[in-house]
């Protein structure tokens, strides 16, 4: 892996608790809860220990004050600067199902840096119908759309069953970074990035707790 | 947090690390690619350190023979009993939009102990219309649904705005664990678990590696 800025790479569970804490400290600076944030708070709402805030900030370069706290806009511009939100990326949606269709109609992706230039399916019926102000184009259509448009992500909402297949072609048409949404592991070659957004790993914490509740009722 | 069955409690990293691993010894074992599996193997497909995963499957229990590898089958076991797979726990969706259709729709959640009982929304048009096999609910109907189906837990897909108050009304009509997929963090009482799917922490990986690409290409 390349080296940033830092001399370092960011490992992604790193990259993911940046990520909680740039929600917390806007949420707060939005709500008008001060310039200022300190780690015990930001620890306490996402259940984790004060010292490792500390360790990330300090990471990306971010230093607070004792006992005052961290300057909330210096930790949204560094995270957002560390995360290349600043920089536009351009990406694709491909498979026009629900899920597909609930991505292309989000609007937050703008904000974090992310434009979302076309939505794709190989389905004969969906062609050429409108998503979420998207018209659906066949797939086809991608290694020119990926040319002309400079695209760099695909987001991949494709039945597992054709998540592999749809994958290679995208790879084969330049893109260089897959967020996979299908329930199925792909294989990519080195120099492209592959993200599984399985939507389990969120069951298995879900699942783990509600286990615990039980039990703890249970022994109540 | 109550101690689990190995007198500890796992850190939600840990669980989804277990939950990458679930998927990844599966799939070995479904392409028939061998009943053993090393901690090597399923460290580069994940990107991460051998040592870690071995720390990790230890801390559950299973322990690999030298040179040989875990017993696929063992792995499997232990994370499905650690994580509660085998114990079903009942859900309802909160918001029948693009999103919440598309998580009713998905059939996967029943091989993680998950069934899925009933689809609310507010919306008077939604109401009595068919999603996925479900007849949308009317929100003021949960409370009697948690009594009557023994409801553990909430899917919550409503726009940013609603979150709050649903979740409230959820947590008041008796659900102990929330699945936030809105796009904003939610406020519960300490009984209640939440779990945040904010759609922007994938992003933040992303983003990250698309920028560290651009700039290895640049200065290539």
């Amino acid at each position: 892996m390349a080296k940033n800025v830092l001399g370092h790479d960011l490992k992604h569970t790193v990259l993911e608790r940046l990520m909680h804490y740039y929600h917390f400290v806007g949420e707060q600076l939005e709500n008008g809860q001060g310039a200022t944030v300190t780690s015990t708070q930001i620890a306490e709402l996402l259940h984790m220990d004060a010292t490792l805030v500390r360790k990330d900030l300090a990471a990306i370069g971010v230093r607070g004050i004792p006992r005052v706290g961290f300057n909330a806009r210096e930790v949204l511009g560094t995270i957002r600067e560390i995360l290349g939100f600043e920089e536009v990326s351009r990406g694709v949606i491909l498979g026009a199902g629900r899920l597909g269709g609930a991505m292309a109609s989000y609007h937050g992706f703008a904000r974090y840096g992310l434009k979302i230039c076309a939505l794709f399916d190989c389905e004969p019926t969906k062609i050429g119908s409108g998503w979420a102000g998207y018209v659906v184009q066949p797939l086809e259509n991608l290694p020119q759309v990926v040319r002309e448009e400079q695209i760099d992500l695909a987001i991949l909402t494709v039945p597992a069953e054709a998540a592999q297949s749809v994958a290679t072609f995208a790879i084969d048409a330049g893109v260089k970074v897959l967020w996979n949404f299908a329930n199925t592991n792909i294989h990519v070659p080195e120099e492209v990035f592959v993200r599984h957004e399985h939507i389990s790993v969120g069951l298995a914490e879900l699942s783990y707790r509600l286990k615990r509740h039980r039990r703890s009722t249970h022994h109540a």
